[in-house]
């Protein structure tokens, strides 16, 4: 597969920065995408954290290119930037962006508005004034960024505990070759496939999967995903 | 599997009222119970059409037991009673039933609050103020009726057209016994697995698949469904 082509892969040369990669979504990508010879930068507010992650990440996967800095530095390295903070640092997390994020750069926001953020249940959502927060993510970036939306339906747990996974990544976002470049980034993760599940504004809805998904995870005592059925085998992002 | 075996199973002795069975999902559904040996009722405003609609699941499945009835008749005819209506017939239907549906029935609910119902997109949903179109039923149905929302991300086209399926059917309500016996109706159609989707409150993530699948399938040329992964093999429902 793309395991180890870092060259031969156009656009993939540069690191991906992931920031909140302390978290468990964000750790579980890095694990995932340095495993695949991709470069990652894990950001957090806190430069110490950030390392101690990625020294872990060095634990599982001792061939990774992987560093830890402080979420504003790490922003700047790579020209896809992936957000998984939890939904109530989201707009803090952004402001302190403002000044790293540049025009051209793309953000993956993967941000779940469960109720949870407010001492609410994970398996309820709060009602975002934007529509998501992928749109909110949206409205803050620094003119000239594009937010696509992504993810939501992967299991933490499962990515960082090398599981196998055989799933979909659902993406939104306004431009199709915006979202076909964070697909080639999803692809290059064993097991995941990449749907292009329509604009920005349908965030929306795949962000509330991940609530749902925990509503079954609790009955089923699973780690589950979701598969889109009935897809035609050809690449759409072609 | 079960073909034929109306007799053996246990619930299924009775036919299946679909309340509003002339529409797409309600037809195909019929289709497909009837192929399985399991008896419908098809019900509709207008008895005429009703019966048109019987006359064309015979003309597709010979050995169909099936009959087209004005929706109050037809839903008195079984226990568990399916609602495919639109959004915008779906409170006008409920009124119209209340003196026909009664203490220990089930009502599936399918209906998907979509923004086409008042001119809008159909990869838009509208706001239900009691949180879902299944909370709205379970909030006019008599006492003693139990709302069970299911059959959201099956594409009509692909049941009607007897296409070959493999997906899940997600399924929301507030008691499991009651979700139980949707779910046996569910796998009683080759190539539908019932998924435990959690209580009656989750519908309102379950009815916005619709449009998310609608999306999809409009930028994939398919009809798409939803396949839960992860899950394990033991039989959740026994």
């Amino acid at each position: 597969m793309h395991t180890g082509c870092v060259v031969s892969c156009a656009g993939l040369a540069e690191p991906i920065p992931i920031i909140g990669g302390t978290g468990a979504l964000g750790w579980g990508l890095a694990r995932r995408w340095t495993e695949a010879g991709q470069a990652v930068v894990i950001g957090s507010r806190d430069t110490a954290r950030a390392e101690q992650a990625a020294a872990k990440v060095r634990e599982a996967v001792p061939e990774a290119e992987i560093e830890g800095l402080q979420n504003a530095e790490a922003a700047t390295r790579g020209p896809i930037v992936i957000l998984t903070v939890p939904f109530r640092a989201q707009s803090e997390t952004l402001t302190n962006l403002k000044g790293a994020l540049g025009e051209g750069q793309i953000l993956v926001d993967c941000t779940v508005p469960v109720a949870a953020a407010v001492s609410g249940r994970a398996t309820r959502t709060l009602g975002v004034w934007q529509g998501s927060a992928a749109q909110q993510a949206q409205e803050m970036v620094p003119d000239g960024v594009t937010v696509v939306s992504a993810f939501h339906t992967v299991s933490a747990p499962a990515l960082a505990e090398k599981e196998e996974i055989a799933e979909d990544v659902l993406i939104c976002g306004d431009r199709k070759a915006d979202k076909a470049r964070v697909a080639e980034l999803v692809e290059r993760i064993e097991g995941l496939r990449a749907v292009n599940a329509g604009a920005l504004e349908m965030a929306r809805i795949v962000e509330t999967l991940t609530p749902l998904l925990i509503s079954v995870n609790s009955r089923y005592k699973a780690r589950t995903g979701i598969r889109v059925t009935g897809l035609p085998d050809s690449d759409h992002w072609a």
